[in-house]
């Protein structure tokens, strides 16, 4: 075992300054900060009148990212994105971000660095300050652990459990992008890069992937005008996401198949590698979209409102009692209980 | 690469539903707490008229700690009490926990409850209560993340920044004991228990290292009482630390070699062994023990209460000028610079 001393990550001189300057930078900047990174902790002075919202995170190499496919800059980006979504999914704003990374031996200050870069780039629009940084050795691949602190006034936090029978369910964006994106740099890394696709939809899958967009500003409206009877991001894939919502609320589910939002680059894609569309936006995780649940009554108005801010809402299916489970509508009408693709919590074995 | 489906850790549902209920049991019983474990970040009502303290640290399985030589318990305890430390040091009280944590395949849901055992075990005197778990899947070995959020009065911070020139500079306990616990651990692995030592003190050291007591209660009145100018943990090894409180005070140092506090338990150790307990004390880090410093005009007062407090706190030197360095005064009256034996933040190279 290493003694204290050996169990910090050393990178070489020129870019463990250049870490230290991005820390710095990124981390000052906000009155609320009384002390940053560069003592025992972190202090700030919380906001007054507000909730705060937590979230943590460990991504390993292997599991959640691998370098053969992703840069450093990806995986930082993608890392904080992740959690970034977690906040909006509580209709929060970001506010500090705290640090660890522990790094193999093979790794380098330069990736360190880019890693941060990745990082607070993916926080660039928010305003978030990075308080926290710690920097460990790994005997075997890269750590990174993200936490974020957000605010949401109170009695706004959009919960899981708010969901009634009767609502409409409804998502962000499109769905099953960034698993189509992931095909394509397994595809890439295997040498076998088969499927053909127009540029410029590739580009956009591989985007989706490497670089998602957590929904913080349509969080925030959903939250604010307390359009969302519970919220979620779609981190684990729809049916499994879906399901955290039923469960929390002691409700069941009708998704209707046809109406998931699909993106012409999918659509694409899955022509021409044979894939299903519908699957792959079943399956797909960490697309980063949010689903949600708004009162059938409110239909008109949110659906006007929300496409007067050119926010990209598919209402995909209905909140049901609990007794008549989660529930998948096909095309020709057939019911049958929505796949649980990924969602495996409860699955025994190691 | 696997898919999100695949990344998620799953236990046996039996340890499943145990460390459910542990993190439920450890989450409640706090009206502050909106939301723990369960959605997608907790909410809390943050503390009026206080100042938030947050610290975050990454272990990793074969640098910070060996499954050969601690249990899940023990490991868990460590990785909290270490934080507690960080909060200690600031002068604060620690308020909320949160884990996230990579199991490698080999890994049981009866291990992950040991590791949530140890962890609040380590907070159980403080009412820490657990508001974030995150289990994922490791390729390789296990991995630790925890983030500790605490609360100090407003202006009562501890930081590093605050020594000057003529403070008396003081340590809290013993030093360099965990380090022995640690050797004793490692020759019991290598199956060479060849240092002799009375069961009482290899127990004790053994304890300093697997359970390590963080000083909250003295962290808390060295501040609420305004007795410290600077503070930090000695989690690298006194020298390094001292570094820390030198480099960020702008400030030297002379640090009185007699002077380190040694436990008995230490001093057989270092006999039997055939090492310098002085040496051990220098070099250890992991002590958890609190480096403060103090006005010498308050020396008589902060003395005579700590004693009656039964607060240990040994004087072991002096703050001096930046030019004069850090120096280390042996017995004889000679004066050295002190040894750096385990700071390497800028130490070049991989």
């Amino acid at each position: 075992m290493a003694s204290p001393a050996q169990r910090k990550a050393s990178p070489p001189i020129r870019e463990f300054d250049l870490i230290r300057q991005l820390q710095r930078r990124h981390g000052a900047g906000n009155a609320s900060i009384l002390r940053g990174i560069g003592d025992d902790a972190a202090v700030i002075v919380p906001s007054r009148r507000a909730w705060q919202l937590l979230t943590t995170d460990l991504l390993t190499e292997g599991i959640h990212f691998d370098l053969r496919t992703a840069t450093c800059f990806d995986i930082g980006f993608r890392a904080v994105a992740a959690n970034l979504s977690d906040i909006a999914a509580m209709g929060g704003r970001p506010q500090y971000l705290l640090v660890a990374i522990a790094v193999p031996r093979s790794g380098s200050g330069r990736e360190i660095l880019q890693l941060y870069r990745g990082m607070m780039a993916a926080c660039r629009s928010h305003k978030v300050r990075l308080i926290g940084g710690d920097t460990s050795a790994s005997s075997s691949g890269w750590f990174v652990g993200i936490t974020l602190i957000g605010s949401v006034p109170p009695g706004r936090a959009l919960l899981r459990s708010g969901a009634r029978v009767g609502d409409d369910i409804y998502v962000t964006g499109t769905l099953g992008d960034s698993l189509a994106g992931l095909a394509l740099l397994e595809e890439a890394r295997n040498g076998a890069a088969t499927t053909s696709l127009p540029e410029r939809h590739r580009r956009y899958l591989l985007r989706r992937h490497l670089h998602p967009t957590a929904r913080i500003e349509e969080g925030h409206w959903l939250s604010a005008r307390r359009w969302a009877t519970a919220a979620i991001d779609v981190s684990d894939g729809l049916s499994g996401d879906l399901r955290h919502i039923c469960e929390e609320s002691g409700v069941g589910a009708e998704i209707d198949l046809a109406a998931l939002p699909l993106s012409p680059a999918l659509r694409t894609y899955a022509k021409s590698a044979g894939r299903d569309p519908v699957a792959l936006a079943l399956a797909g995780g960490e697309d980063y979209e949010l689903l949600f649940t708004v009162p059938a009554r409110d239909r008109p108005r949110f659906e006007r409102m929300a496409a007067g801010r050119r926010l990209h809402a598919a209402r995909i299916g209905a909140i049901g009692p609990a007794r008549a489970g989660i529930r998948a509508v096909s095309p020709d009408g057939r019911r049958r209980p929505l796949p649980v693709t990924s969602y495996e919590h409860f699955r025994s074995g190691g």
